[in-house]
């Protein structure tokens, strides 16, 4: 499909009456409900623990929901190749700690105030219990994986879990580089988003030990589609064309995260717009209004529709990637994740 | 050997002149030193990154040194045992990051000032580079496992930092708790630094493939020269019998940290003394001189004495673990390191 044609769709969706139809999250979901339902409960017990708050803090994080999009991947990956075994259950939820524990860190970094709709666990408990739950989760998730039993696997999970400290380190030493290009904030998500992806969607191909062409198109479907993914998050941080995504938006903005959108409007911006986005960004000085200025200039130099494009790419090449694989519905589902991915700035 | 031997030793050799003479660290570090600078390459090697800060932050914690004590223990008890291969250098790189790695955290989570006799890492970069990199260096230890390629040694690592982080926890919910027992403070100092002693111990013998009895007795080994350590660590957190040990003392009495020479004392408190702990631990209000009153409370009912006492009740039963297997230098230095241990208070 043209990346014109899914930008477009995405863009203009947002019109359609389409409420009532189930998204592709939803109805892969749906098809993965019985495996998820045995993922929920592993994560449940191994979140398991004599010392009362990690549980709580635990329980606040699963009933905060989130879409649980990675283990959804690994899961469906699983299913498209045929793998027949049960080591991917282990490894969804060993995904899903990761990513969990990243958010914990990431909302003591950032010092977040809402995360997946609620009041972010380190506003609740303060910053140590997020801390040290974080890296709870994170030695459970390497449990789940040695329960797995695949040595592979962990190497893949492992170097991710490295790959997104390395990114998370280096958006922070990126605070507020308004100079920062197009290039060096696709390698930041690279690492801190579309990794875990990527090794969340290529760990079944490995316990399964297919071929490395397998993997490898494994891998890049999952890290394009994390790319379109992030790319959209960072577009849903200005609003992106709908609203309410349980999260608050100007979030980026208010932390001088200068993400893609706003590395679009500075390359088209004047002298002026320079200016603005040196003193909000770079210098953190921020007064009431300048985040509707900074929306006038992303609404200006088209910046949420330049994300979104590229976004759509992201997406165009991990529903490509899939080419290699035989038709089935599992295919089918997680070829519509990418579209559905991009969609929701929509 | 007499427990009240080995802590009377201690408890008298401040007053001896033995600065001359290497402590059995010292030799231990000198038997090994081959291996040891093996694993400090793979140390610095393994902390590389093109993220500038991951390495500069990693140089930083690496010169302030640190004693190496678990990596060593590691080191000493594969020599001990005969193994003959090179994944015991790995795992001993592991097993120090993830050290560090706790260690990072632990400032933040802590407000510390020092450590290693140096500025604290998070008041030199912030909490936020403490954070990451300490995900950093536990991603990278679980790297450096794979590449160990032993399983089971993951498993008991794994497990060993889930438990780590549960200790933390429940130190952490523990605070300014005044009726803790003896038991409970026991089991805390158990997760929290005896896990990882346990499991650095004992993965030689996993990797090598030797008995459960072998594995089991340093497992032993490891644990209770852990608890040990813990124990005199506590005491010389109010000073010890010697001074100047390169980090704050005081800082578990400001943090209201009941540990167990506050514990030993409060059993032998008066009702007066209780309302005292029960101000500066559970209330958290401290003002000039408290810390002075402590150390008197402190001294009044022998409590550093108790808990080095205890100390070398714990070094006795390490020592004794090593009973199974055959004499060699390395088996003496292993067994030379549980005296030294508790002679640091001395």
């Amino acid at each position: 499909m043209d990346i014109n044609t899914i930008a477009n769709r995405a863009l203009k969706s947002a019109g359609d009456a389409v409420a009532a139809e189930p998204t592709a999250a939803e109805k892969l979901a749906a098809l993965a409900a019985d495996e998820m339902r045995a993922v929920n409960a592993l994560i449940i017990e191994r979140m398991g623990s004599p010392v009362p708050l990690i549980p709580k803090l635990g329980k606040y994080l699963v009933e905060a929901g989130g879409k649980r999009v990675r283990p959804l991947v690994t899961i469906a990956a699983a299913n498209m190749i045929g793998y027949s075994g049960d080591a991917h259950l282990k490894l969804a939820a060993a995904v899903e700690f990761i990513h969990t524990a990243t958010l914990l860190h990431d909302d003591v970094v950032d010092d977040s105030d809402l995360r997946r709709g609620k009041k972010a666990a380190n506003l609740v408990w303060g910053n140590a219990p997020s801390v040290l739950v974080g890296d709870f989760l994170f030695a459970r998730a390497f449990m789940l994986m040695v329960d797995a039993g695949s040595m592979e696997a962990l190497r893949s999970l492992s170097r991710a879990s490295s790959v997104i400290a390395e990114g998370e380190v280096r958006q922070l030493a990126a605070k507020g580089d308004i100079d920062a290009s197009v290039g060096s904030y696709m390698e930041i998500i690279e690492a801190k988003t579309a990794a875990l992806f990527a090794s969340a969607a290529e760990v079944p191909a490995i316990v399964a030990k297919r071929s490395a062409q397998e993997i490898e198109a494994l891998d890049t479907y999952g890290r394009e589609l994390g790319l379109a993914f992030q790319l959209i998050d960072d577009a849903l941080d200005y609003g992106g064309l709908a609203q309410n995504l349980g999260k608050n938006t100007g979030d980026d903005f208010r932390e001088g995260k200068v993400t893609i959108p706003v590395v679009l409007a500075l390359q088209k911006g004047t002298a002026e717009e320079k200016t603005f986005w040196s003193r909000v960004m770079a210098d953190g000085e921020q007064t009431d209004g300048d985040y509707e200025i900074a929306m006038d200039y992303l609404q200006r130099h088209d910046a949420l529709r330049g994300t979104i494009e590229l976004a759509a790419e992201k997406a165009n090449t991990a529903r490509t990637a899939l080419d290699i694989f035989p038709d089935n519905q599992w295919k089918t589902a997680l070829q519509d994740l990418t579209d559905f991915v991009v969609q929701r700035a929509s």
